[in-house]
């Protein structure tokens, strides 16, 4: 479809021209666009469409660069990139060198604020705000919230901030609810339109009714319906913004032009902490992905818009996420004690089957990291077993809870950690490859990298038994394909096993040993044949196996270690603390992530980028040691 | 002063059997008992005054240890402890050996939970009441929370799951805000006690005017007047916790028996989340500790209770609390673009002088690390230079705002680390013996070690003017006792610094070089007299002197790094990375906080038992490197 207006579109000032009628045909383009581009690369989609109507009256009514919009999680500013410049490079979205998934201070100048985790905006637009206070600058800041980031401590860390602050006195500050939640479906209607047009003046109405409707299924409405319980009747809408300090306004239709943009004039020009509720449709406008949001939410793969996904035709590889959901389920059914816990990530940590056959002992938290965690220490106190189902990047909001709570105590909480390593597509922000180094300080705490399917199981199973915490550290997407037995069995504790061995004679060239954390164990096999190297799978980055290291250290010239994630205190640098400690004193190569961010892109690229493919381990290898081609390859080859 | 009735309680079981004049006699000689403790123990005097008619009405009415009390902090909690068996360990408060200042599980069956950060109850309690329904245990679990920790983002997390839970349905959880803030004054009054009987029917009273007084000062206050002009007088007492699915009681006056008693066996028999509004006075009952809260609040040395704190006749070495607090003001002249962040320690960070002279570049956030951060992020964005004063604890529950939003945006927001390595009194919960791993594996961010506090003057004004992200670490307590200068000096970036040169000719005895990160440089070149050694002042765990440690591995026989932090991924580990991977083979000795938690006690004990004074230093290196005395001492000595 063309989209001839939208062509004409380089900046937020050549929309700020466009009549009323103008916008509305904008609006459709837009929302066109965005199906197109996004059924060629992949990404969020639902969101998006759901927030087409919001960007464009944002950048309508503020004075974008001037007045800063701080998106929270950002996967919804696709349509915001497109009207900011960036709609040639739309088809570069989330690969490596393109531009990326979520805003970024790098990228654009509208980008005011880098999100991806959740529930940061208002905290950020915050600053921003207090920033203009004191520096005498007359400009905006807004931050758009989504109705399941509300519920991240930290939103209401920063709404309690800015209702009531010190030194210069009350920002001026917008925060957007971008009420989206996916079971909402009844247009909001007159009423809410009626409310946009009067809150410019002070009168405020109780829309007991249309509060309710506008809320079911949502997180908000548990608290409306209590609320309404006990009050007898007299809802105030937004009450629990007041009371954090804010002026509350709504709900409206976020869709419809003709509320928006007369509510957000108004709102431009207000004093002080200032909350718009703004109702949206996940989806909105592709009847595909209204119908199935979820499935709509992050397309990995291209699609026609008109037919929409496909199932492919050969099943894929099972990924360790659903590699985790089995052993969950299975663990379970063996033993009463297993509790699954997950902070708002249902079907990315593999848990639609547990909740379905085990609905008493499954909690979803909400996006609420801190609270999963000391929830599951606190389950633990009471002799059940806990397994928090959570992301490598997503644990770092939980890690005072997981020392202090969890660690301290040796409770024995169980973490599965998703997504460990390099993430892909999204990037630096969810990239994996800390955890290993933040984990191993921590005393009590264990460190489980399996290196493929079947051990992931047995890792987990391994964790789950064990009388302490222990973390189970794996990738995102699949593995080696190694299918998992049925049975539950154990890993030996804190033993490696050695996978390959050597067979270079000492003296006649150098005898290699490749010390590989986790996944990486595959392409290190595949370059130990090239190097005639020893191969160890280490199981755990913690306890070390120093028996095995100090064996390895004995009978090898050098010691290789792999993992993936950060070089700077992770598993080589423990094997490290490891020889020095026990006076060993062979060279010690350790590959892995380096002391850099690591963007989006295509995972399997990016790793080889890293050097972690096998042709990457044998070169490093090569490189560091000085074996040449020669010196180890079997004389047939040449 | 006798406590003849308290004698005779040895568990919570002999304080059911009293009469209610026998338990106001009861918290007349605790409170007594908890006064003459604490002035001979040093601890927690104001809040623990403010607790003991709260803790004998919790015991007398819940079935403890069966029920569980959660105590949120848990420095409240002496007179817990000397009505749960401990009466007569008090004595040994905080000391190496003795009973912690905080609830600890390994303690007593009545410490349900251990706690000591801020904010954590009402997830584990929930957690425990989640168990008890799962277990079909009829118990009930209790938090008690202040006013200051609900403001921490976990709480409303944890609220917001207790309100309306998956799986089993609401737990019975009971909540009770311990209204403690330090500027109450009025006594309750008579209005409460009424509501308080009411409460067990369903009648909901409007307290416009009992609410306000109450609330007043509190972090509250501003909530209930906010909602109060937009309802135009319809006042719900407590609506923001009904609207999280609560149901509210209160506020009762938490001093009084004849309250507490029969609103809580009310509330006992309730099932689903309650939540209990208690408003009590720090040091009540003690008028120098009501009238002087903020000292009383932690008494770190003995005092007469007839005479209160004494001023010491001579002034002790300025802190590096102390050190901070000024260099923050000069820098504050210095350069305008500064704003100073704590979360709710304006005290212990050193921020008082700076808050009264630049009152609207200070933002006291609340016990909101996740916000502090994240917020300083925005400040960053707009061209200001935020300090974040936080101790090194507590930037663990701000650890992914670090990485997501400050690190990968490169912002120039600098972290005064207070409180990092070994605390003393506080113990395990309060040690920042993390910090250098769990910092270092970040890209972006620098880590300063500076060993005194001209040095600490200097590493902060160093941090402050890079633009990057920068945290400069520091103990509690004084250091060396070096008086900084008055002018703002740099040190060179990512340098150290040779302080004494070993005088051992190569091959005449082995030649020994201490790498000393931070304050325990003053014991490395004590022990480095006696064992003839090079000492280097490393300054920097991250960027590392790289260029030194080579030409340190060069010129000596085995390298000693020694840091007052864990040796796992620690600064040690780091030279350890540098001497791997640039091929160096020295022998390296890593000297620091070993792979299990530190308990409470006096420090400088603490850090002796670790082997980080100089005689440990010494001993440690003589048995590593086998270097008897006779080699290295001066023959004079013999």
């Amino acid at each position: 479809m063309a989209t001839p207006l939208l062509q004409t579109i380089h900046t937020p000032a050549d929309l700020r021209r466009l009549s009323r009628p103008e916008l509305r045909t904008l609006a459709s383009e837009l929302r066109q666009f965005v199906l197109d581009s996004v059924s060629k690369t992949g990404g969020h989609l639902s969101s998006n469409l759901g927030t087409v109507e919001l960007t464009i009256a944002l950048h309508y009514v503020f004075n974008t660069p001037a007045d800063r919009i701080v998106w929270d999680v950002g996967h919804q500013t696709y349509p915001h990139k497109i009207l900011t410049g960036r709609r040639e490079r739309m088809g570069s979205l989330r690969q490596i060198g393109g531009l990326s998934g979520f805003p970024r201070r790098d990228e654009s100048e509208y980008d005011t604020f880098g999100t991806a985790h959740s529930s940061t905006s208002i905290s950020a637009a915050l600053g921003m705000a207090h920033a203009a206070k004191l520096k005498g600058e007359n400009r905006r800041a807004v931050a758009v919230i989504g109705d399941g980031a509300l519920t991240g401590g930290m939103a209401f860390e920063a709404l309690n901030h800015g209702g009531a602050p010190h030194g210069v006195g009350p920002a001026d500050l917008l925060v957007i609810l971008n009420d989206n939640d996916m079971s909402i479906s009844p247009p909001v209607g007159a009423l809410n339109k009626h409310l946009a047009r009067l809150m410019s003046g002070k009168t405020y109405s109780a829309v007991r009714e249309g509060a309710k409707s506008v809320l079911k299924g949502t997180p908000l409405y548990e608290f409306a319906k209590r609320f309404e319980e006990h009050t007898k009747g007299m809802v105030v809408p937004g009450a629990i913004f007041e009371e954090l300090g804010f002026t509350y306004v709504g709900p409206i239709d976020g869709h419809d032009l003709d509320s928006l943009i007369p509510t957000l004039e108004n709102l431009r020009d207000r004093k002080g902490p200032q909350f718009l509720h703004v109702v949206t449709t996940k989806g909105y406008g592709y009847k595909l992905a209204e119908a199935d949001p979820v499935q709509y939410h992050a397309a990995s793969g291209k699609f026609d818009p008109a037919e929409g996904f496909k199932k492919p035709a050969t099943a894929p590889k099972p990924s360790f996420t659903q590699i985790f959901g089995s052993w969950l389920c299975d663990m379970a059914e063996a033993d009463l004690r297993l509790v699954a816990i997950t902070p708002a990530m249902r079907e990315g940590s593999g848990l639609v089957e547990f909740e379905k056959r085990f609905p008493a002992r499954y909690h979803d938290v909400g996006i609420a990291e801190q609270h999963a965690v000391t929830f599951a220490a606190g389950l633990a106190c009471e002799g059940l077993k806990p397994v928090v189902a959570i992301y490598s990047t997503f644990l770092q909001r939980g890690y005072d809870q997981l020392i202090h709570d969890v660690a301290i105590q040796n409770l024995p909480v169980t973490f599965a950690l998703d997504r460990a390593g390099i993430v892909g597509a999204d990037g630096a922000t969810h990239c994996g490859a800390y955890d290993i180094a933040y984990l191993r300080c921590i005393p009590n705490l264990a460190v489980l990298t399996p290196a493929d399917e079947a051990e992931c199981r047995r890792a987990l199973t391994t964790a789950f038994r064990r009388e302490q915490p222990a973390a189970v550290r794996y990738p995102r997407g699949a593995g080696a394909g190694k299918q998992p037995e049925a049975q539950l069995d154990e890993l030996p504790w804190g033993r490696g096993e050695i996978r390959r061995e050597s067979s270079t004679v000492a003296g006649a060239g150098k005898r290699i040993a490749l010390l590989a954390f986790g996944t990486v164990l595959y392409p290190a096999l595949d370059a130990a044949a090239k190097l005639d190297a020893t191969v160890a799978n280490m199981r755990f980055a913690k306890p070390l196996d120093t028996a095995l290291i100090a064996e390895l250290a004995r009978t090898h010239d050098a010691l290789v270690t792999i993992e993936e994630g950060c070089l700077a205190g992770g598993a080589g640098s423990a094997v490290g603390e490891c020889l020095h400690a026990a006076g060993l004193a062979v060279p010690l190569l350790s590959l892995g992530l380096p002391d850099q961010f690591i963007e989006h892109g295509d995972p399997v690229k990016l790793l080889a980028l890293q050097g972690l493919d096998a042709a990457g381990i044998e070169q490093s290898v090569r490189q560091r040691f000085g074996i040449h081609l020669t010196l180890v390859r079997p004389a047939a080859n040449h």
